[in-house]
């Protein structure tokens, strides 16, 4: 055997065997070229297989470190017709969710919200402040839609960064992402239209699509590699579908990404039958590897992908500044904006415009990374020791989300109302898909800072799991 | 003749004969009483009739002045039902006009916002930058809908101070009027529904009901009356109506404002129906009168009135902040706001309660109303010297707009492209109806400073206008 491919399989080994935890330091090159006796060549080389292959992750100055380990989750059914009539319920249940997280009572394992404390507060409010000064009374004209062109420039750019090729009119500033997904969806849909998700998906995907009086097809999306393309190709080849709503990054909940080439498969894919792809990319910024992930908008050849992301998940929650990179859609997008929010707050736009000036976003966001990758480790451990050993955790390399699998017999909207009980909060997998396959799911938020409380709420709830599987062991 | 009754007639008499221009400050009591030898007693009733009648105003330590004139305009057929297919052009048309009136080289007579110099710069950049001093993490959260508490009791006061009572928790506070307004409509309505809207009407409301595969059918408004409640009544007989969305105060385009009341029959009317009022009431802070005109909302019984309103026309544009009182929709409303925009922003609303919480707020909006009056008065007259005799300037208590008639054979589409070509914009008579009654009709913004560029502006739409008229009059 090859040398290097020696180093691999120790290295593998030892990272099976937990001697190196996900998110741990591996030893650098050079303590691993004296450890092994082997050649620094033949060391980098083997480091190079395992990151490739998804063992190990480096970061620019810093190292290589043990890559988050994903445990195979059961999937579910590979696609469904989404049946909306039974949503009404549905809603209701997601929002008492989102209202619980907003006690600050309550542990919010259940939110959909960064912690705010992990945002650059002094720089944000030096922004604000600039602006305060220096706001005029031309600025609400001059920042209707399409948005501040400085905005909109420093977007452009920052597309250009990653080779992708987004001309600062082609893109419109909106209410947060959010706003910019729904006009998406409206500006290529008409009531009727039939629209791809995922199984399991943002349920703001499915509030849209039941709003815009459109038919949803669900594919399922599996917990580490993503949509299943063969099953999308024979929805695709089966019905007119006109949009395909995703997120090739981070997925919330599951919290994978698209490799590249399922990506640009995806891409050709949808081009080949004229669908849209609406593309959710909001937590992109939020990879753990060294480079961030492209976008499936990167692989567009026919201006097919209206790529919608915003600050809310990396730098400021409560400024509500998104945007869509449209294309040709632009235009439409700007004026239904006219039509339902007229536009975008224009300090709010102004203040982003100028704190992106400042050039410090990249640096926050590597120290946002290095920490929520910090929290997401100790969170994934701490549910480890807690929870029963049938509990599957979902670990990405990216974002601040677990997916969890609990034994089929538990039922995790029955957690939450018992969770809730104890002043701790987590998300139902029942939220994420209109059907009953995530019954025994629940997504978990791991952007908190560990403490003793966090702790102790996550024994409360792996106590809660097992006293429920115990007593469905006992009337079985 | 009683004494007052002569002093009235009198007065009439000036005013009729322009001795007395509208705006013009009238004689004190005082000097009314040492002129014309009468006592004080008489002299005071006089002035009350001719106030009641709506000859004259009375403004609180400034005396008593000539009211706006309303010329009669003619009307157009009672009742459409409005045929929504054409309306793709008509929006194509309207961005158009609302594109050419952010050009900073156009006279912006077409536009629908105000002169943002009439706004407080001074005193928000200073709540402003005390915000941007006291920004924490939490806000993001804090702020979601319904939104600032702060300030949804502030506004709950405001509504007290009317003798409406409105509780803190029935406001939710958003994206501005336009958002409130989309999602009442929304909340009270599912696709096919019939919506009464008025003839003509803002553009907005049209479109929200396209967007939503509503039906709409439109009653005629008059110009000085506003809407016809007996087409109104057989339309209800006739149709199942679920929704009436329209402005009871200072409607736009027309400008005018119904008495109390025409507002409580007509929330009578629709409560006797169960119709949904969804009241836009963005300009009743902009009234002449010596009080604030009561919403229809002041009239309901049933909780049936969706109160629409913002900041945007009375306080500062770009903030993007209005609210709805909504009753036991409230709720509902909340959420659909979490599923399109998620909320406004934080540090808007925070900057608005914060502006409120200094109490300047009414003594600005008295200087406001008072600038605007003025500079009514002066466009009004200044259209009175150069417009031909035969177009009818429709005055108004209130607001920023003139309605304007010209004669039937003059088109104003295409004088909005003739006077476009001369770097002058109108809002034509088109995007306020999908009909073609007002064909011949244009709003006018009189929100403007006077100053002789404007004056020439008006010159030149005179001089288009009638070298229209001449073209027709040759051909025919």
């Amino acid at each position: 055997m090859a040398k290097y491919l020696q180093l691999i399989e120790k290295i593998q080994q030892q990272i099976d065997r937990e001697i190196w935890l996900p998110g741990d330091k591996l030893p650098s090159l050079r303590e691993q070229v004296a450890q092994s006796g082997m050649s620094l060549m033949t060391v980098m080389h083997a480091y190079q297989v395992l990151e490739s292959q998804g063992w190990i992750l480096s970061r620019p100055q810093s190292g290589y470190f043990v890559a988050p380990r994903a445990e195979f989750l059961s999937q579910p059914a590979s696609h469904q017709k989404v049946q909306l009539t039974e949503s009404v319920d549905i809603n209701d249940f997601i929002f008492e969710v989102l209202q619980a997280c907003r006690d600050p009572g309550i542990v919010p394992f259940g939110s959909a919200f960064p912690d705010p404390e992990l945002f650059p507060q002094r720089q944000l409010m030096r922004s604000l402040t600039a602006v305060s000064h220096s706001l005029k009374p031309a600025d609400a004209l001059n920042n209707l839609p399409p948005g501040n062109e400085a905005l909109r420039k420093t977007l452009a750019q920052r597309y250009a960064l990653q080779g992708i090729q987004v001309s600062p009119e082609e893109i419109v500033i909106t209410n947060g992402a959010m706003e910019a997904l729904n006009l998406s969806l409206q500006a290529v849909t008409k009531p009727g239209d039939w629209v791809v998700v995922e199984n399991p998906c943002f349920y703001g995907a499915l509030q849209a699509i039941e709003r815009l009086q459109l038919k949803a097809v669900a594919i399922a999306s599996h917990p580490q590699h993503g949509i299943d393309l063969d099953e999308l190709a024979s929805t695709l080849a089966r019905l007119p579908v006109k949009a395909c709503w995703m997120m090739s990054n981070q997925q919330n909940p599951l919290g994978c990404t698209l490799s590249r080439e399922k990506k640009r498969d995806l891409v050709a894919l949808l081009e080949s039958y004229q669908v849209t792809l609406i593309e959710d990319d909001v937590y992109s910024e939020l990879y753990f590897g060294s480079e961030k992930p492209l976008p499936a908008k990167a692989f567009e050849k026919q201006d097919t992908v209206l790529h919608c992301s915003s600050f809310s998940k990396n730098l400021v929650a409560g400024f509500r500044v998104g945007w869509v990179a449209a294309g040709k859609h632009a235009q439409r997008i700007q004026r239904l904006q006219l039509m339902s929010t007229i536009s975008t707050s224009a300090p709010m736009q102004l203040t982003l415009a100028n704190y992106l000036g400042t050039r410090s976003y990249d640096s926050h966001l590597r120290k946002l990374r290095q920490k929520l990758e910090q929290r997401k480790n100790l969170a994934r451990q701490s549910l480890r020791r807690h929870l029963p050993a049938s509990a599957k955790i979902n670990d990405s390399q990216g974002g601040y989300f677990l997916w969890i699998e609990l034994p089929p017999e538990v039922n995790s909207t029955e957690l939450y109302y018992r969770a809730l009980q104890q002043k701790i909060s987590i998300a139902p997998g029942k939220m994420f898909s209109t059907g009953e396959q995530y019954a025994n799911y629940f997504r978990f938020n791991a952007a908190w800072e560990w403490n003793e409380e966090r702790e102790a709420a996550v024994a409360t709830l792996g106590g809660l799991i097992k006293e429920m599987l115990s007593l469905t062991q006992r009337w079985s």
